[in-house]
């Protein structure tokens, strides 16, 4: 982690919330986006999955995203992939960190990625072992990316017990980071804090611990201050809540960076992010897609009087 | 507290969401809202305030609605006053609660109720000598509210310690309740966890311990987290986060009850209240209101999967 920030959030809209947006958003735009954030402070940015283009078309620019955005100072440039020929796309491209997801439910797995858990881990596998002999990949991280981890909207209720065990594979594996997420919106605090504990109790030594909430049922925000409380320190988020929820109509998608941001820095704990600066990125989100709701409080109601955020930006 | 449930909600839409609101809500359908949402296994309800007519047309019906609530079953109907003149009009109706309220800092005090804390102190000890003197009111609890605990529109932060002392002086002065209120949306879940820790350890066994939040800033819900987590087991809302902030325009008011409901239903905290019919109750809210926006995250989305509220209902 950065050493001036003592929470790393990273802004994910430009994946998870545009992978669900039809409207292509212009290559130079998502460019300028990522400029903008980066120069608010913005530690971290996954900037686009590498799919195929006739898979989902809003990421038929994702080379020219990463070469592009890898030349902007000071920021991680990260990208998800599904499967080791994306990650091998990715590799070429020098980007700092590659993201994989797997769900911890069979059933949902087999829907999103057409294998099975143990598929996953083994396919993984083989992407630690092609970073390792890639000439420009030596310093890529790999994140694991664990979904429906608080529920699944095929399965209904997740045993907290094949999550930890499904993290402790991919460490087994070679990952870098675990990321635990509730990408449609079943999680609830109190169990957020309890798994949270024990991922980090048992594997927070070894690994970065990150978490992923959305906001679909409006406890997104409960659950990081439960996540901060069982000592996470790194959170995924969109600027404006752009992402929508594809199993809930008119449900916002992943929480709002802005508000995590506002949480975080009112707690006492350093984004690095200059929010108010964050707050006006929003623009660009706006003006490229007039036809999204884009959501955030603290974008509405401004900062409290005499508010004094965490990072202080000269 | 009702001896079936973990954590007592409280609806207090019909005063603190319609007292922002111009548009007048038809008293025959004021008792609607109250039968329903009372029939929702609701156990209690503030049902409007008692102030000059002229100061709040909204509350012209006050004695009205208080009067055809009291004859709803297995609900707490309370209300709010701000001076020993509302008090005695509150007690001749024989209302079950009346709560008070002040603000921690001075200024927002002068401003909202025209005297000092310590003069509002004063006269809530007069509320409290009236009841014990009046032949309706031997049973009528006395709740005292504090404002701006977490910040104030004026003054900006505001010292734990003002509010601690506060609240022992209403304490010392005969509250049944304290409640700790956040009316503009600056309170952070670190803070709330930490001052309420404090206020629950020192006051607990002495006084009922409420908290009050609004989302004005997005972190609602996440301050009822940090809430439960100090101990505290109260709770006002509003059905469909009724009540926007006057100094935020476009922003909420207070949090929402369908979502708080389903936070608390997901920890496996019972509140007696079924929230799928809950959900159904905001149409009145609705078609009273058409001008006005309702939130809530859960009446969009629906339960997760294979949900199982804590309160089980036949």
């Amino acid at each position: 982690m950065r050493p001036d920030i003592d929470v790393e959030v990273r802004e994910v809209g430009l994946r998870d919330g545009l992978q669900s947006v039809s409207t292509f958003f212009p290559t130079r735009e998502k460019i300028a986006w990522v400029r903008a954030e980066a120069a608010c402070g913005m530690p971290e940015i996954e900037v686009c999955s590498f799919v195929p283009p006739k898979l989902i078309p809003q990421f038929t620019d994702a080379l020219e995203v990463v070469a592009a955005s890898l030349e902007v100072p000071d920021v991680i440039i990260a990208a998800l992939t599904p499967n080791l020929k994306g990650a091998l796309r990715g590799f070429d491209t020098g980007v700092h960190k590659l993201n994989y997801v797997t769900s911890v439910s069979e059933s949902h797995n087999q829907s999103n990625v057409r294998r099975s858990t143990a598929e996953s881990v083994e396919d993984f596998r083989r992407i630690v072992e092609a970073r390792d002999q890639h000439p420009q990949a030596a310093n890529t991280r790999l994140g694991a990316g664990l979904s429906t981890v608080w529920g699944c909207s095929i399965e209904g209720a997740v045993d907290p017990d094949a999550s930890m065990d499904l993290a402790r594979r991919f460490v087994e594996a070679g990952a870098d980071e675990i990321v635990l997420c509730d990408t449609v919106g079943y999680a609830n605090p109190t169990e957020v804090k309890a798994l949270l504990t024990r991922v980090v109790g048992e594997l927070g030594d070894d690994v970065d611990i990150a978490a992923h909430f959305h906001d679909t049922r409006g406890l997104g925000l409960a659950n990081v201050f439960a996540a901060l409380e069982a000592g996470v320190r790194r959170y995924d988020a969109t600027l404006g809540g752009l992402g929508g929820c594809p199993y809930a109509p008119n449900a916002t998608g992943n929480i709002v960076m802005d508000d995590l941001v506002f949480l975080l820095e009112g707690a006492g704990l350093k984004t690095g992010v200059d929010l108010d600066k964050l707050v006006e990125v929003r623009e660009i989100v706006a003006r490229n897609l007039p036809d999204e709701s884009l959501y955030g409080m603290y974008a509405l109601a401004g900062a409290p009087k005499g508010f004094q955020p965490a990072s202080r930006h000269a």
